[in-house]
């Protein structure tokens, strides 16, 4: 999946790749009897940590609890469930949320505000608080049985118990390691991602956790982890419907030894950012009702900002996607879409090519052979470039095609 | 339709209800034979105008020559055809729109600039000018020898078939005529529109149109269609997606000699708000793929704006579309679009009713009946009402459910 230019490799191991980072899966039997669905990452020492959090009015309870564990800007460990979004529930859901993170500390004897709890699935029921204790108190031991073992093959296998356990209705496990090599050492970088290009059952929640052994200032973390947010989970458009328990986060626990500065930490933030863009894609791609991914380019604009803007509305927008369901080469809507983003631009600089073809020169249609773009469009892989003529600036965004399953997934799920 | 405690009362007539004005729709065989497809509209005298346009940056050609023409305040025909939306063909499009504005004058030997100019229909399409120009002489000699005759029925038929000629994939033609009594005699207002509730292969182009023989000043007039248009037909949410082509246009000749003021004002402001909304509320209600009317009204809200955001998103939300497609009482699905509406609001003081039954109170899911529920969600009309707790504000925006036959319409129309 990476570039051979990249500085970086990929690795095994997934979260607990990096030094001093522990993670499994139990199944603690929320929703479901015989699935993973509960989640620890443990760090050997406090990590600097940092979260970015939905932009969604309504929170769900842990996200208010990790927030304010997060205000001190450490973290040692996350515990995460899948199966009830733990959302919507009054004091009974910060109660549900509190609990969590105290057990997890207990059991792990550090404190509550080290550890920041997550939960993703239906929201508006009650959690089965006693499910995700015992869970919790069986996924402690096993993480603090592994702090002896090197196993790699070991480790990996664990950390894929964990990345399995934050999956609601996604098709493909998400997770990924890389190594960066330094003049001091090695860095590594652990990621796993859920969500899912359709919006499902549980409000598509993306979630989003980080490992990394890197040494790494909170405030630096911060700014690193909402640009490379803003780059990429930020970029995922799937229908607009935004959860109430997206959270991304992570932890830098230093115990690589090494302090990425200048060259080496522009290094390590592109890697962070491409680890990013990569769940990303793998969200976008992975949609139960999505027959295509799409690839909104959109180049050539006065402003990052407009470029994002743009790309999400061409994205997100139903008749383009439903347009590309239908293998239509339709550009007339692509550059509506583009039209209401709410950015300005100028249309008559506007050129819009589908997987390559070029099928419209400064805002008008160019004659094009149906076949051609007809044939085009039959890949599951759809490339939409919108190429201005107002500035440099550029941005990508990812979605998924609108589909008849999309509707029977969504017309009746929760009853 | 119209409530009885409203002081104006329904009439015959339509589009060319009021004194002066006349209007009629030919077949000009633009993209279909045998379907009317041109509309005139003309007033005996020059008329006070105002527009509003659609906010897409991708303007058609006929809105950007109709703004102009509306520069002076003043109007006294406008000429609209179907089956082409005659956008983003540059300077072809452009010159399409002013031949289309001048033979207009021409045949009523009137100034170019006082003809408004509109279209709908496929966008990036030649404009078939030599069809459109024939049909234009047609249907300026049927409205000028219109101009004598004083029976109402035969009016009503002409006027009927200029709203006819403006439906593209409309299943309901849309007109209405109203009359108020003032003191110094009687205001009458004409209207129709076309729009469906799901968006069609024209882009689902919303246009409006207005004449009334009260008289107004244009300033108050753009003032009045502003408010109008921002309560109604800016209340109606499809998808989201915004046409090149959407324009609202209204003409006030002052024939009837009543210049509304103090209480008259607020009721013909009223009756014209009272029209539009009419008019959204049946663009809503007509979707080819829909099969359910969705009113969401907020009250309780800070403000105006926050009200509207909450309403819009609410009713705009994919997850809610296909839940009441399903007939799901999802409310969460309701509060989470409420949440990322962009309004702020306290989510702990939400309250969520579906056709009358309370589903959650305070945020929080409240215990209710599913089959209950099931059967009010049966409806073909879905009122969702939130009630905040933040102030007195209220806004209501109108839609439709997300249905597979709305991905039938929309995957391949073009080709």
């Amino acid at each position: 999946m990476m570039d051979k230019l990249y500085p970086w490799k990929e690795i095994n191991g997934g979260i607990s790749a990096p030094l001093g980072f522990y993670a499994c899966g139990v199944k603690a039997g929320i929703k479901y009897k015989d699935k993973y669905d509960l989640a620890l990452i443990l760090s050997e020492t406090p990590a600097s940590a940092a979260g970015t959090f939905t932009r969604n009015v309504v929170k769900a309870h842990p996200l208010v609890l990790t927030e304010k564990h997060l205000a001190d800007g450490k973290a040692q460990a996350v515990i995460v469930n899948s199966g009830n979004a733990n959302a919507c529930m009054g004091e009974i859901g910060d109660n549900a949320a509190s609990e969590m993170a105290k057990v997890t500390a207990e059991e792990l004897a550090l404190a509550p505000e080290d550890i920041l709890v997550s939960s993703t699935g239906v929201i508006g029921q009650e959690l089965p608080l006693a499910k995700v204790i015992a869970g919790i108190r069986t996924a402690a031991k096993e993480v603090q049985a592994l702090k002896g073992k090197v196993s790699e093959s070991e480790k990996t296998e664990y950390a894929h118990q964990a990345a399995s356990a934050i999956m609601t209705t996604d098709m493909v496990c998400k997770e990924l390691a890389l190594e960066l090599q330094c003049a001091q050492g090695t860095i590594k970088l652990g990621i796993m991602a859920k969500g899912s290009g359709m919006i499902h059952p549980n409000m598509g929640t993306m979630l989003c956790f980080i490992t990394t052994d890197a040494q790494v200032a909170q405030d630096k973390l911060k700014g690193l982890l909402k640009a490379a947010t803003d780059e990429s989970f930020n970029m995922v458009t799937v229908d607009g419907d935004t959860s109430t328990n997206d959270m991304v986060v992570i932890l830098a626990n230093g115990l690589s030894g090494v302090a990425p500065e200048g060259q080496e930490w522009e290094n390590f933030s592109a890697m962070v950012r491409e680890a990013c863009c990569t769940m990303a894609k793998a969200i976008a791609r992975d949609g139960e009702g999505a027959s295509k991914f799409l690839e909104v380019k959109v180049a050539g604009a006065a402003s990052l900002e407009a470029a994002r803007m743009i790309a999400r509305s061409v994205c997100s927008s139903n008749l383009v996607k439903s347009a590309m369901y239908g293998e239509d080469a339709n550009w007339g809507r692509i550059l509506a879409a583009a039209g209401y983003s709410g950015a300005s631009f100028d249309p008559n600089k506007a050129d819009i090519y589908l997987n390559g073809l070029q099928v419209a020169a400064h805002g008008q249609g160019l004659p094009f052979s149906e076949t051609e773009a007809s044939v085009l469009l039959k890949n599951t892989d759809i490339k939409v470039d919108v190429v201005l003529g107002d500035g440099k600036e550029q941005a990508v965004a990812w979605g998924c095609d609108l589909t008849h399953k999309y509707i029977d997934i969504n017309a009746d799920y929760r009853t």
